[in-house]
């Protein structure tokens, strides 16, 4: 191979799947099961400490399900797994053409409220499941992380600063744009700046200062390059005399009319250290430069030094934000629901593995504010049953079309800023939150009475 | 956007940086530093409970070396981000021109042992980093973390589940090959199969049981389609009724001369229902059915499950192997380790930070071994000193060219293999592995003193 990422086209994300999908719908095809089935892809529970979801990656989902197709390439890797040609060329043909309803991007969601309902024929439902999944599992988890962050960060700015760490190329791009709709500044990833629109950031690292033989150098070779907006890093050596110096260089910048605009500190006791800089800085007259804070943080570390009196005005927040560290994945799933049976009505469907029991038939969210426009609770309901409150599943693709105006990253955020500030303090506490309560609806409490009753009794 | 994964690629891959990065090197051009340095690319420590690296990624990071440039977009991009013509039209011709050593993939190493070393014009040896560290740390992770599975699972299959929750599209392929690499015997992920012509495995979901109205129907259904290789899911209502179905099932393949692959178990107590499922089938005479489990597993689990004696034949492993979900990331850094200074001589650089200190000059790593051919231990030493014991890091790019056949994945799989076989045991235990020793040299070790005391007397 002499390329390297050959493959990561649109095109070929058909084969971006679990084999089991196309072993599923060769059999499905080959008895002939075509009929319609609805799957709703969901978040089962709460990782520790998340006490809500903020849903991000439809419109990576909608693309997909708008382009999404087999190759000739494609068809002759499957023929030598063995599929028929029957099933070959029934691929080759292979398009998407369900109806999907799903939550907007930037919503708060909880566990077991479907965010996407697909209902099409079964072949194509099945077949689009792993790449549904991926794609919301890496948004939903990093923007319900970066959310904490934020709110960690009470108002300071907070960048996105984990490409490094992040896994992969794909990640790099999806971190950003999902860190930015939860409330971050920007990111440090120039990519995702041009492709998404998204205010770049960036300091200077270690290497820069120790390439010239002293510190003051650096600065000053910097500063001329940047004199309106240079942040200095000052803990290569030793922040106190690091900090020191990006003030001579900053009164040499103020004769020159300019003004420097931060310094960053990357190591150490945050706390001790920003309060020392900042007083230095302070007698000298430095009010305006800003201290930028980096290393190793997270929601934790950010509420800690801000509740004690740390005085950083920015945050720099990479691999913990951007991979999610201390859980980096949802447990999201995607479920069959109902299927039509021989009779060509729906039939609500009902898993009952240990500890995987899922929720049966066609549904709708509902969700219930307090008279402040606060949420209060959901209700999970069937789609056909009449229940007050807003529903929050939209039509947003009708026979494989898309039918939704996909909102601009910036309105998503506008979303996920709107949705964050109506869910009550209580629930966005970073640890030992309450939980926010979902109900179940009264007929479909009902329908899974009926349907435990049915398959624990019957031979299924 | 009407298209979503139109940046990943190729071409693109010189703005996959950080933005200081290009502030840095702005700066270096606007200062005409054009002289070269050496940058260590390596691990500071290892996460908690591993006792090794499985070093990965090397393949990506040359092709891109090679390939590194910047489009007409790019630079109309940069150009509002106000860099200045002089450096855009510097941009407009870069190539990375530097020579390159490394480690083979495949290789196990240790914290602090440069993995990659760059030596280039400054400018050129920055551009690359963020690109290294990422490609290198997520599949440094994933084959750390899948060789642990594989090590747990003695001998029996472990097959790579997980593109659901893998960190978007580039960690879905790289996931499969790295844990490829680390001695999985496949992957769910179709694409990887085709890209990398690695093994594809899968069975069925519970979606397909459910769609149809009897358990065995759905098991009549796909063993038609695949009467030679149908693995049964059997835990949707219950798993023992559902063994006696695929035990039923079998016997009308056996009938047709056919035979059942297997029977998945995804949930409840592994040990206790494998057990009860082998005696089942072994009664019937079905000692050929394998028995394949998978649901939230990883290398503990696998070893519990061993241990206890469940009659398990192969292990899906998906989410948390994926996503190295206990610890996502290696400490992963790229440091200046050398400058050319004003004379024209190679300088050694450190670092002092707090908790960061870097190691010295341009360096070579030396691995030890036992009569028997086992791994004694590591000796980071000075690239110009005599050193007996095996060099590890190899020249693999001159003057910006690969000068290095690149293994084929099984090659790599097989160097994995062997450096996995000839590392103690007692480095493999999934936890309180002793510290395999890794020394510095003689010369390194007075390097270091000499620096160290520079450092702190001097006004840096």
């Amino acid at each position: 191979m002499n390329s390297f990422l050959v493959f990561l086209k649109e095109e070929n994300m058909s084969l971006f799947t679990d084999f089991y999908e196309l072993t599923m719908c060769a059999s499905y095809f080959d008895n002939k099961k075509f009929e319609p089935a609805t799957f709703d892809l969901f978040i089962r529970r709460l990782p520790a400490n998340r006490s809500y979801l903020l849903f991000a990656g439809l419109e990576q989902v909608l693309l997909f399900l708008k382009s999404v197709k087999f190759t000739v390439e494609h068809l002759s890797y499957l023929k030598k797994q063995d599929f028929d040609q029957p099933f070959l060329d029934y691929l080759r043909n292979f398009k998407f053409t369900g109806d999907v309803w799903a939550v907007p991007e930037g919503t708060l969601v909880f566990p077991c409220e479907p965010l996407i309902r697909v209902t099409a024929p079964i072949i194509e439902a099945q077949l689009v499941e792993t790449f549904l999944l991926n794609t919301v599992n890496l948004q939903t988890t990093i923007a319900t992380k970066a959310s904490r962050v934020v709110n960690a960060a009470k108002g300071k700015a907070v960048v996105e600063f984990g490409l490094r760490r992040e896994h992969g190329i794909d990640a790099g791009m999806k971190v950003a744009r999902c860190s930015y709709i939860a409330g971050c500044q920007g990111t440090s990833n120039v990519l995702a700046g041009l492709s998404y629109d998204i205010p770049i950031f960036g300091t200077m690292a270690h290497s820069f200062v120790m390439s010239y033989e002293k510190e003051i150098d650096a600065f000053r070779a910097f500063a001329k390059t940047f004199p309106n907006k240079s942040t200095l890093l000052i803990d290569t050596y030793d922040d106190i005399a690091g900090a020191e110096k990006a003030a001579t260089v900053s009164k040499e910048l103020e004769r020159k009319g300019c003004r420097l605009g931060g310094v960053r500190l990357d190591s150490g006791d945050l706390m001790k250290i920003s309060k020392k800089v900042r007083k230095l800085l302070d007698e000298k007259g430095l009010y305006y430069i800003k201290i930028f804070a980096s290393g190793d943080l997270d929601e934790f570390k950010i509420a800690e030094l801000l509740k004690e009196g740390a005085r950083i005005d920015a945050f720099g927040v990479g691999t913990k934000m951007g991979t999610s560290a201390d859980k980096p994945y949802v447990d999201i799933i995607y479920k069959l629901c109902e299927t039509m049976r021989e009779s060509g009505n729906f039939s609500p469907i009902m898993k009952l593995s240990e500890g995987k029991i899922t929720l049966p038939g066609r549904k709708q969210v509902y969700r219930f504010k307090y008279k402040d426009g606060n949420f209060a609770k959901d209700i999970i309901a069937l789609a056909d049953e009449k229940v007050k409150g807003k529903p929050l599943l939209v039509k947003v693709m009708e026979k494989g079309e898309i039918i939704y105006d996909l909102p601009s990253l910036d309105e998503i955020r506008a979303t996920a800023a709107e949705s964050l500030s109506k869910l009550p303090e209580r629930y966005k506490q970073l640890t030992g939150a309450p939980t926010y309560p979902v109900e179940l609806s009264q007929d479909l409490e009902i329908l899974i009475r009926k349907l435990k009753k049915k398959l624990t009794k019957k031979d299924f």
